[in-house]
């Protein structure tokens, strides 16, 4: 059964049940009126978007419907844990392809609610449209409450203050060259099969720490944000909103390589994807000193320092270091 | 020039200064980090998304990219407006083929720019991706603030309240009618060049009187929605969602079709617009009597009374009433 084959309501009617828990404190109105109405309790909200694209941000025949749904959560949460909040709700615009099946949807919204429980943000609403044939997007905005913290900001790094880093780094990148260089792929799953189905599986469902967030704030994080588009180039970032550099150190990223990355690529390009892989929502943060790190919850790991602000905005070992990124439109 | 011939941070960099404006009161933290702070001085926060796709919600030889951004802004500041609410900010996620032309995107942010400037609700953040040949997909979310107030649902209309709308009816589904109906274009253009110029411009750019939409909340609106699919099918919502029928009155119904719908349509098609067409963004409000309409802003008019449910959701004349209404999948 496609979506063309049902009226609205009737779509509504089979994905609504999915989404929707019984429980959803913190919602006086959730979907089903003009507009939510989601608690604010610290007289603040934190609002983010991020899209996913058919064919661009996941392939059917790689994706389940359930992975797009998780994934797009992750790096939703990701965004507002990375400013040191919690989440509290999540809307969903779902254009689609009139002739998608619906059994695609409802693997798409079991996805979304399965994500949504784990990091403990309720669905607020959605909106549902038809789209050009062949086109499926995702669109997700999610909320947060900062509980009377400041927002920990990109541009509040100082120099002195050591970098660390919360949740995998690499794994995602790494998945994503098995799915895409079959010879890799097929040597992998003869010698470290099981490292290789992990590494697959965090490319298409990624984990974010997301309550290290709030945590690193809580700890007094200087500045934080999630590593989507790789270390290197989300250091950069950081670096430039602040003024400064970052200064990584090579033997603390050698070890992020230990086990499945190591065991399936290799120490070098182990090393590259630890530094440039993207889609992992690990979260990067600085605190004004190792004995700062916040010491519940996931580990904390120093992976480098703030320095003064130098030709580059990520040294490596003392030496600048670049590496290609991604680029939505350009690719 | 196109997307593709641009990197994202070029687009951006063209982008950001059309959407943004050097004052966003009520905004710690604006575009550019992880995610946006705004604040919510009522302790929750009011929240909706709504999405427009090429080829099924506009056609570019109909509308600018212009008309585009603004109708976007409005259909969500609409959804906040009929909670009771005021806009506190918006957020846009742009999926579009990578050949869609720059000054396409560019003129869409103009759009948007100018109706959130006009609704006072200041952009805080955004996504940008790739999507398919031929798709453009804008997904977009508006905040709102309740001022202390409980939000205006669907669901309270009482027996002997009067129904009231605030904006107009039937204006942009005639615009539509002019843009599909050659001959009645021809027509039109023709005998009423003016009224066939401003209901066009209505689809183009729909119109909602979203201060009132507080307004009639201070003045203790019992329910409330705004008019996206017609005024029947909306009412029926209302009615349905509340327990109630609403029985329409056609002579008030009529008075709403004077000036450029009459003058275009004729009598029956001019009510058949007020009473079905779609995409208007009015606000449809109950209120214990007609004396407690709002005095101030844009009028109230009183279109009908909440009567016991019986057989149908919507009576016009104490007879009941159905319109077709828009599917989004089965068309």
């Amino acid at each position: 059964m496609r979506l063309a084959d049902l009226d609205e309501e009737a779509v509504l009617a089979r994905l609504l049940p999915v989404l929707l828990h019984d429980e959803a404190p913190g919602v006086p109105v959730g979907p089903g009126d003009d507009a939510a109405v989601v608690e604010a309790p610290s007289g603040s909200v934190v609002a983010t978007t991020d899209s996913m694209v058919l064919g661009v941000d996941w392939r059917d025949d790689w994706s389940s419907p359930q992975d797009v749904g998780h994934k797009l959560v992750v790096q939703n949460v990701a965004d507002v844990a990375a400013m040191g909040a919690r989440p509290t709700g999540l809307l969903l615009a779902l254009s689609a392809d009139p002739d998608t099946p619906v059994d695609w949807v409802l693997g798409l919204a079991e996805g979304v609610a399965a994500a949504a429980h784990e990091s403990a943000t309720p669905v607020l609403g959605g909106d549902l449209s038809g789209a050009a044939a062949g086109s499926v997007v995702l669109a997700m905005t999610v909320l947060g409450d900062l509980g009377g913290r400041a927002p920990v900001r990109r541009s509040g790094a100082r120099v002195g203050d050591v970098v660390a880093v919360c949740g995998t780094l690499g794994r995602s990148g790494a998945g994503l060259r098995l799915y895409l260089d079959a010879e890799l792929a097929a040597a992998a799953d003869r010698e470290a099969p099981e490292a290789a189905h992990r590494l697959r599986s965090s490319h298409r469902r990624p984990h974010c720490p997301w309550q290290s967030g709030a945590e690193a704030a809580r700890a007094g994080a200087s500045a934080m944000l999630d590593v989507s588009d790789g270390l290197v180039r989300d250091a950069g970032r950081l670096a430039r909103a602040s003024g400064v550099s970052v200064d990584l150190d090579g033997d603390a990223l050698r070890a992020e390589t230990h086990g499945d990355l190591l065991d399936v690529l290799g120490a070098d390009a182990a090393l590259r994807e630890v530094l440039g892989g993207g889609e992992e929502h690990a979260l990067l943060a600085c605190f004004a000193g190792a004995s700062r790190l916040p010491t519940t919850g996931a580990p904390w790991r120093v992976v480098g320092r703030v320095v003064e602000r130098s030709g580059a905005p990520v040294l490596l070992d003392g030496v600048p270091h670049e590496v290609a990124g991604w680029d939505h439109f350009a690719g």
